[in-house]
């Protein structure tokens, strides 16, 4: 069961304890999108208390039982979930009503960086997807992405669209589907050593205000 | 209804009327996915023909009530769905079973070539995954993929990922979502004038046996 007012309550009351720095949100709540105004008061909050929202999927649902063999739940729904997450962020206008708001996207940003074109071409030909203030791509900025693309070339190519600056590393542990050696996988990409800095932990210390 | 006697009667038909040189099927079937064990006879059929399938989202479901607003369900389902199908065909086995068998897969391959490292950790690492006889990456060969990236960059790495004479040239004619002047995208990509000339029409000559 949705309940706003009891999750501001705990938003007080975690906010204020030490180490905390940042919030924690499945990319659907209950079924319900980021965009449902429901969630606008804790957005409100959250974005007060400038403090980033790192998004991971909980319960994803989309692709239902076809997703369930071969564990495509986690394989590709996971990625799906984290895209659909960043849409109704973007398009259902949490972005524009929210221009402090920062979300960290899983999963090197779901394939968000990799349907962006397609977003952006709707976005231009179809009126009803012209429900954001801009363009898509213009909100990549607005996100921050973690090394989990499994894909040397993969994140090499999202480093090019987002900028290195947007880029932190992740280890997925302690899951089947996580880095055993992160480190290792961030130090193999074609990079300057302060560009590595950077996404080994400056980046992280920078957003987390350590 | 499901009637695969019916389609393999059809099947019949329609393979040799003139001009037929392809199969043209949805990316699921009534929700049935393509591994579904009815469609076993009419892959065999297809395979025994010789003849290419090209996929395409039919009436997806994939994401449900979340993505009907702001058109994301053709913007994001349609691709989510042809990655959902490549799925299928990989882990599922019937790439392995019907190993002549050649798919082409719409809006560049779906998010699959930017999945591929996922997946193919997800088959070293979780056994439920290692359903097929081979790494998922070792089935790139085996799909053909269209140019509906809408994006540059994004073509680009999804050509220096399954090969340029994997890449045929894509229109989304006549809908909203598609080119105005499909051939200045490929004309614009970074490719030698051999090259683009199999993308817009050698490859389709070939594997339509034209």
């Amino acid at each position: 069961m949705l309940d706003p007012d009891r999750a501001l309550d705990e938003l007080a009351r975690a906010s204020k304890l030490p180490g905390v720095r940042g919030i924690y949100m499945g990319t659907n709540i209950d079924n319900h999108d980021l965009d449902d105004p429901l969630f606008e008061p804790i957005f409100t909050r959250i974005e007060t208390l400038g403090l980033p929202v790192f998004l991971h999927p909980l319960a994803p649902i989309v692709g239902g039982s076809r997703l369930q063999p071969f564990f495509l739940n986690r394989l590709v729904a996971y990625p799906f979930d984290t895209t659909i997450a960043a849409c109704h962020l973007i398009f259902g206008g949490v972005m524009d009503r929210h221009p402090n708001l920062l979300f960290v996207l899983p999963h090197a940003g779901g394939v968000l960086p990799n349907l962006i074109g397609r977003l952006d071409h709707g976005w231009n030909a179809i009126p009803a997807a012209k429900h954001s203030a801009q363009i898509p791509s213009a909100y990549l900025h607005r996100f921050m992405y973690d090394t989990i693309a499994h894909s040397k070339p993969m994140m090499e190519f999202i480093i090019s669209q987002v900028g290195v600056e947007r880029i932190m590393m992740g280890s997925d542990y302690c899951f089947a589907v996580g880095y055993d050696r992160p480190v290792e996988v961030v130090e193999q990409l074609h990079l300057s050593s302060e560009q590595r800095k950077m996404i080994l932990g400056g980046t992280a210390a920078k957003i987390l205000k350590i």
